[in-house]
Parts: structure tokens; sequence; C-alpha cells
């Protein structure tokens, strides 16, 4: 039973859920609606589909998600990263604007929702490790700088492509002199009043005397409010017929039951897209549901995790959706909201479901630059250079890694940016290996703790050399070692009777390194000079244990470096 | 003038020399010449090139790095592995047995020798860290055995084509039907007869009561004799009309000036090979030159030698020849024989030159039976499969790395092989940083030393949790402790008031192992328990020292685990 629960979190709080639970849930899932449907629709037409998408991209998830996965906040469906890659990879595969670019969809997300199904159920929840956070946080703000850029010809009713920063910017400068003035127009002033009800009408409301909870349901209300109005300023205006290109004829019904393509051509087209969607969409939803659990005290089981969002897109793939996962900013108002549990998602679900049923047909005049509108507002939120400072104050490799995602991805597009940026850093992680910070180290007086001699006051003895090596030894740097014990004993020649090797930090010693060891302890016993180990771990040890080199070491293993300095550091 | 001196090790040793040197550099040179005529002439074969082009690569390639090497005993020229690695690189890019054929190794052997130089100037010498000596083992082992198989066909007299043993094996098989007797009998025999020169012949002659000196000679001028006895054989009963097939006409010359073939085209399909077997070559060269330096405590300087290499390589392209490098048995033999000086190599050089001058009308009839014998037996002290059973017994990640080597060079060819070694031999040593060894710690009584909770006798207070923890902290397993230590806290969560993370063996935290501790010490916070950090290194603090994290931390930093256990395990 424990183990059927471990796959089923909705018997966790399914049983124990009352009517106050209800009523909280039921708010919340009202004012994500509301936020939602705009959003929804924009983000289906950043990646490149039909507006209704989005609707379905968010009710067959949202249920999947609710019964699968292991955040109560999580509020799962279509998001600007997410939209962004599915553009990138359906575009260089599939004509954009056709069925089967829809239909591309559709397998995009079923790939998407098997590889994280299938790490879910091989629990290889930790691979999402490899994207450091710098890299990750580079990439989400490269990505809401193109995602912004991409916007912007729907704000100016132009055409222009391009798949990386430079692409675009070239291609909307060629195009500017078509720019629509009234589209321009809607559009700006959309951009305007969003940014203004992001930043500005919250704090003004509550200076105005509103209680907080109506400030703020009010806020979330403005994109909605733009909608309506554009929409009516469109129909009334018949801005349609003097060039305003708008949303148009959206199917009036609950979402379809759909089959994705499957040829064999497409999936290999489309596997590593997916592979990069599933980790990235992963990896975003893991961080949001943490940060909200931890609020609240509650646990996120990253494996568990895997198969809620697999469980999400498979549903999507099957509904006429596109690849989704758990968004920051919906999950959050969620939160705030005060969701308690899962049913708040059934209830948006819900509430999305009529909306497809009964509103489609009015937002037929809804202008395409008032969703580009909301898009850009909503994005700027992620751009944040603020992670290029701090990891340039803290450490190098760091920022190298941040540095050229954000640029690679910004000059390349975005599946580059991310590749780059995981590979670096990995290479980056493991150079340092090469050059090992090996330290000298002394005798703190009065203690059994030894130090770097060039960073603290301690005693030493002539006669024997203990240096600390600071990183696992193996192939890449058990040579270093070498060369530098002999440079340094080269120095000193005459005095050095023992030295000591202190492996406290030396986590691994690998074959090469092994026979690096040996022969040094056969070349230092050629000079006099006895070669000794001190506080070497159990699990190196246990490898050491029936090697030649331990039967052959010219001097002996301590448990402590202390032993080694009692039995050694007085003789000189 | 010691910078001069540096790039020329000539002027270490060229001032000293004295009568007594040029004895012993005589008799070597002597000795090697003679091993050197059979064994440069069956490595062209091997290689794929005319015999004479064998000579030409012992040639200028040893002055020079009698003028540029720092090692005074080792021999350069052709070699097994490097002329196995030439036949795969070039035969990829060009029709055997034709002119540009030649031409590319020529090109092949300047790109090669620009290579080394570039590193050398560089001083990247540490770049050859990265073939683990396990990799290097079972790569060797491979390639002889390869190697020997590719012989088979001049010992059976019949054509087999193929890059991997499956191939080679097969075309073999199809092809023995063809088998031609008279060259099976001679090849057979010279097998049999360099076996016997190279195993047994040595104590046989000691026992019969020769001075070990001269048996010694005997047995190094084996090859010689079978090749004098088959030549003749083949003339007097005219096999080369019965069809055994010769060595045929060799140009009786000094090695000619060449230039290699320059087209783009060319140059960028050897590049890679050329790299390949640069560092190949340069590796199997350094280790031979290090073991025969420390029998003499003479030291090698890793970017001289890349700059010797570099220099011979580029004269074996200016001269007729193709890639070369330091030999191990040819070295070894020089140095038994008592070579004192790079001045032996010259001597030699002028041996192999009066070779080509005079010898070459008569091996017209050397049967390349003969040739394909000598590489075979010769090869056959390159196989050497011990490695398997040593990493076998060390560890796990060296054996896989090791096995892989050797099958995918024996099945997928040269290149995969060594290709394939190298990246999982790094691949398998950053896996093992991804789940670090975290061991629970406490006090070895009576001392200030911390260890294992599970594999020594220790004192530990229950209010104290210390975790050792065996790895650097990084992206890719910040995570992994945070997981670990909160499963232990919640195992025992009322007890613990105080956790110790002892950073003795963390040698670097980035930045997303940061963030995770940031967050880490907030959460332990919200439980009411402190964190604090002990033994944290100089360079690891430098980094800490003006982060959020550190004026966050609920507890403090010890800069020893014993000041630690004073301060906090006495409260429990």
């Amino acid at each position: 039973m424990d183990h059927f629960k471990r796959y089923f979190p909705i018997l966790d709080w399914g049983r124990d859920y009352d009517r106050l639970a209800l009523g909280e849930d039921l708010t919340a899932a009202v004012i994500v609606t509301l936020m939602l449907i705009p959003q929804s629709l924009a983000y289906a037409m950043l990646a490149g589909l039909p507006p209704e998408t989005g609707l379905y991209a968010s009710i067959a998830p949202i249920l999947l998600y609710a019964v699968f996965g292991t955040s109560r906040a999580l509020a799962v469906g279509p998001v600007a990263v997410v939209s962004l890659l599915t553009a990138s990879a359906i575009g260089q595969v599939v004509e954009p604007g056709t069925a089967s670019y829809v239909a591309a969809a559709l397998t995009l997300a079923a790939l998407s929702g098997a590889i994280l199904l299938g790490l879910g159920l091989l629990r290889l929840g930790f691979l999402a490790n490899f994207l450091s956070h710098p890299v990750i946080a580079g990439f989400i703000t490269a990505s809401g700088v193109l995602i912004a850029a991409s916007q912007l010809k729907h704000v100016m009713g132009v055409e222009a492509e391009g798949h990386s920063l430079i692409e675009l910017g070239l291609s909307l400068v060629q195009h500017a002199p078509d720019t629509h003035g009234p589209t321009l127009l809607i559009g700006g002033a959309a951009v305007a009043f969003l940014y203004f009800v992001r930043t500005g009408l919250n704090p003004l409301l509550t200076r105005l005397g509103l209680p907080p909870r109506l400030a703020g349901f009010i806020t979330k209300a403005g994109p909605v409010f733009a909608v309506i109005a554009t929409t009516a300023l469109t129909w009334g205006l018949d801005l349609e017929a003097r060039g305003v290109a708008v949303v148009g004829v959206v199917p009036q019904t609950l979402p379809p039951l759909t089959a994705p393509d499957w040829s064999p051509e497409l999936i290999r087209a489309l596997f590593i897209p997916a592979v990069l969607i599933s980790i990235i969409g992963f990896v975003e939803s893991v961080s949001v549901a943490k940060t909200l659990a931890a609020k609240k005290r509650q646990r996120i089981d990253a494996d568990q995790e895997l198969i809620g969002l697999g469980a999400a897109n498979l549903g999507a793939a099957f509904t006429g959706g596109y690849p989704v996962t758990g968004g920051f900013a919906r999950s959050v108002v969620n939160f705030d909201a005060g969701a308690r549990t899962p049913a708040a998602g059934a209830f948006t679900a819900l509430g999305l479901a009529l909306a497809a049923l009964t509103l489609t047909p009015l937002i037929y005049f809804l202008p395409k630059a008032t969703l580009a509108a909301t898009i850009i507002v909503a994005v700027l939120s992620l751009v944040d250079f603020s992670i290029l400072r701090a990891t340039w104050r803290y450490s190098t490799s760091d920022f190298i890694a941040v540095l050229a995602t954000i640029l690679l991805t910004l000059s390349l597009g975005v599946e580059a940016g991310v590749a780059a940026g995981v590979g670096l850093s990995i290479l980056l992680h493991v150079t340092k290996t090469f050059k090992p910070h090996i330290a000298e180290v002394g005798r703190v007086p009065g203690t059994e703790h030894f130090r770097n001699i060039h960073r603290h006051q301690v005693e030493t003895t002539p006669s024997l050399l203990t240096l600390r090596i600071d990183e696992s030894l193996y192939f890449a740097n058990a040579n270093f070692l070498e060369d530098m014990l002999l440079k340094r004993l080269s120095q000193d020649a005459e005095a050095v009777r023992n030295v000591v090797l202190m492996c406290s930090a030396v986590n691994e010693i690998d074959y090469s390194a092994l026979e690096t060891l040996e022969a040094l302890n056969a070349r230092l016993e050629d000079m006099g000079v006895r070669l000794h180990l001190s506080e070497v771990k159990g699990p190196v040890m246990d490898k050491l244990e029936h090697t030649h080199f331990l039967r052959d070491l010219s001097g002996e293993v301590f448990l402590s470096q202390h032993d080694a300095w009692a039995a050694l550091g007085r003789s000189g």
C-alpha cells in the first residue's frame, strides 16, 4: 500500500479533503484561470501553434499532474521557455503554420512525456543536477531576451524571422519600414499598460486603501482587462479590416482527442530537442516546486515529479496540446491565492475547459499584438543579468560558464546555448583537478591540527616534509604531484629524510596514480627519503590494502597526521 | 645562455664528450644499426609504404632528436604502433601503393612534427596526462594483436584487408584456400626461428658458456640472420619466379629531399589522425625515456621532449620518411649496449645511411614474409593482457576503461579505440563525484582526530551531527548532500541541535553548491538546527569570505574539527 501510495500522491491528501480546503482551492482556481486564459493563448502563439493549443495544453496536463505530482501548489501548463524551445525544435523540421507542425508538437509532447516518465521510473532524477545553477540562470535570462525580441514583430505588425538575437534584430530592422501604425499603437499601449499593472498598480491600489487581497486580485486580472479592452476596440473600430492581425476563428470545443505523428523520421529529428525540453522543463519545475514546498515544510520527491510531469506531457500529447511544465509565475499566483491542494489545479482545468467551450468565439477580434505584449511583459521578469555579477565576484569558472551560455544562446539559439553551458561547466570543473592545490603543512602550535605553512603560524621540522594534496589523485594529475614533489625536494635535498603525503582530501587514487606513487616511492627510496601516508580515508585504504604499493612502501601509513608528526617530527 | 641551453640539450653533454664515451657510443651504434635495418624495412611495410621509407625515417630524425631531445638513450624512428596508425590514417584518404600515398605520409609527418613542436613551445606537455596508464596499456596490447593479425597475410602469401580484428580475420579465412605454400614455409620458419631467438637463444648461449655480452649481441643479430638466410634461399631457389613476394627494387641512395603535399583538403583529412599520432607517440616515447633516465638519475623534460620529437618528425617529412617516435625495444637495446650520449644515435644514423647507399641492391630477394615475421615476433612483446587482471583487482572503473579500449580497438580500429578510452576514463572519473562518499564522523578517543563512525571506535554526542564530505561540492552533487543530510536528520529529528560539515576533503565549492548551502542553512535554521563548518581550506575560505552565506550562517566556521567538538560536543 505504501508502495502504491508513492506513485499516487493524490491518496495522501485526497482523504483529508474538507470544506475549508475546498473554499480556498476554489478561490485560487478563479484567480489562476483568469490569469491563464490570455497567457495560454499567448504562449501557444510563441510556440508557433494555433492559440487554442495553449488552452488544451492547460487542461489535461493539470489534471494528470494533480494525480501524480508531489507539489501541492505547482501549476502545470505552457510556459515561455518551453514554448520557445518547442518553436525552435519543430521549426527546424516542419513548415510553421501547417497541420504537420501541430502534429509534430504532439509528437514532441509525447516524446518529452515518455522521457520524463522513463527517467522517473528509473529514478534518474539526479541527472538534472548537471545543469549548474548559473548555467540555468544565464540560459533563462538569455531566453527571456530572445522571447521578448521574437514578439516585437507582432507588436510592430511586421514579418520577421530568426533563431538568434542577431538574425531577429537584423530582420526587424529590415522590416521596420513596413511597421503597421494601428498595430503598433495597440501593442505599445498594451505593453505600457501591462508593465504599469505589473510594477505600479499594486502599490497604488494599496495606497488608495484597497485591501491587499483585492489589490492583488485586480493586479492579476490586468492582462484579462487588456484582452477585453483591445478586443472590444478592434471589434468596435473594425481594425481587422485595417490590417490589425487578430487571433481569428478558434474552435469552440473541449480539448480534442489527438494522436501524435509517430513517423520514425520525425521521432529521430525531435528526440534530442525532446530530451532538452524534458530536462530544462523538469529543472525549472522542480526548483519552483521546492521553493514553494519549503515555505510550507512539504517535501518534493524529484523522481515522482518526473513521473507527474511525464504524465502531464503525455496528456498534452493526446489532447491537442504541446510540451508543458510547471511554470513559475502561475505557481506563485496559485500559492499566493491560497491553493491548499492539487484540487485547486483541477478546478483551474475546469475553468479553462469552460472557457474553451464558451469564450472562444469572443476572442476572434483579440489582436495578436496584445498577446505579444502579454508575453513581453511576462518574460521581462525572467531577465536577470545579476547572475553575471554574482558569479564574477565568486568564481571565475562559474562566470565563464554563465557568460558563454548567455552569449551562445543569444547568438546561436537556445539549443546551442544550453549544450555549451552544460559542456563547459563540466569541462571547467574537471580542468581544476589537473593541477591540484598542494599545500605544505605544519602543526598549529598546541593542537593536533595541521595547516598550510603559508597561511598559518605553524611548527615544522626540517627533516619532515608534509604535503597535503587537495584533490583526488588520478591519471590527469598524478604526474603533477610527482613533478612538484621532486622539485620541492631538489630545493632542500639534504635535510629532508621523511615525506608524508597527507591524504585527508584524496577521495580516490586510480590505477594510474597508484603506478605513479609506486614509482615515486622507489625514486625517493633511492634518494634515501622515506615516503609515508597519513589520514588515508576508508574507501581509499580498502583499495590500497592488497597492492604492491603498500607492501613496497618505504615508510608507514599513519591514521592521523598527528601520529605521523609524533613518530617522525621529533627526530629532526 | 641558460635559456638557450634549455632548447639545445646537446650543449649540455657535447662539451664533455671524450674518447671513452665515443667507444661506448660506437659499440651501441653497431648493435642498434644491425637491429634497425630489418625493423625499419618491416615497419615501413606495416605502414603500407615502400621499404626504403623506413630507412629514411631512421636517419634524419635520429640526428635531429640528438640535437633537441633530452633523453640520452632514446632511439627515435619508425615504431609498430605509429606505423599502424599511419596506415590507418592515410588508408582512409588515399589509395595504398600510389605516389600520393607516399606524399600523404610526408604530410602526416609534417603535421605531426608541427603539432609536437607547437605543444612543446607552448609547454603543453601535461596534456599527455589525459591518457591514463591502463588505457595506454590496453591500447598498445590491442594494437599489438591487430598488427600481428595484419601481417599474417604476408606470411600466408594471400591478399587480405581490414581495419578491425573481425574484418581481418574474416578476410584471412576467406582467402585461406589461396595460401601460397613456399611463402608460408619461409614465413612460418622465420616466425619460429625469431621466436626462438627472442625467448630461448640467450639462455641457451649463456648456458653454453658464452660471455653475456656476446650472447646478447648474437641474439640482437637474430633478425639480420633471418633476413640473410631467407634472402639467400629465395635467390638460390629462384623462389620469386614461384610466386614468393619479395621486397624488389629499392633505390640505392641517401635519404632524398622531399616536400610534403600541402593541399588543404589533405591537411584537413589528416589533422585529427596527426594529433592522435603525436600524442600517442609522445606518451610512448616519454614513458620509455623516463624509465631509462630513472636508471641513471637523469631527468626528462617533457616539454623539451615534445620539441625533440617535433623536430624529428619535421626531419622525417623532408627526407622521405613518415611519422616517427621513440621506440621501446630499440631504446632498451641502445641503453643496454652502453650508449652514453645521443652521439650513439648519430652513429646509428650514419650506419643506416651507409646501408641505404650500399646494401639496398642485396635486399631485392628479401621475402616480405620474413619482414612480416620480424614484425609479428616484435609486437608479441607489446601484447600484455595482465593489465586487465591488475585493474580488475584494483578498481572497477579503470577495468572498464581498459576493457573498452581493448575491445573497441580490436573491433572498430585504433582511432575509435583510443578515443573511447580517453573519453571513458574522464567520464568515469567525473561520474564518481556525483554521489560523493559522505561519512558521519566521531572522535578517536584520546586524540583530536575524527573518523567514520562505521569504521572506527569513536565517541559521538547525540546533539552534534558531523558529516565529512569526501568530495568537492559542485553543481552535480550539491543536491545529493542536501537530500542526504535532510534524510539523516529526519531519522533523529529531535536530538540533533548542531550539524557540522567537515570540509577537509572539499577542494572547491562552486556557485551552485554555495546556493544549495545557503538554502540548507535557512532550512536547518527553521528546524532549530545550527549549521557549522570545520577545516575549510584556505582557497575555499578565500572564496566564501565575502558571500552572503558566511554572513547568514547560523553557526560558526571552526579551524579544526576538534575546535568544533570542544565548542559543541560537550553540550549534549
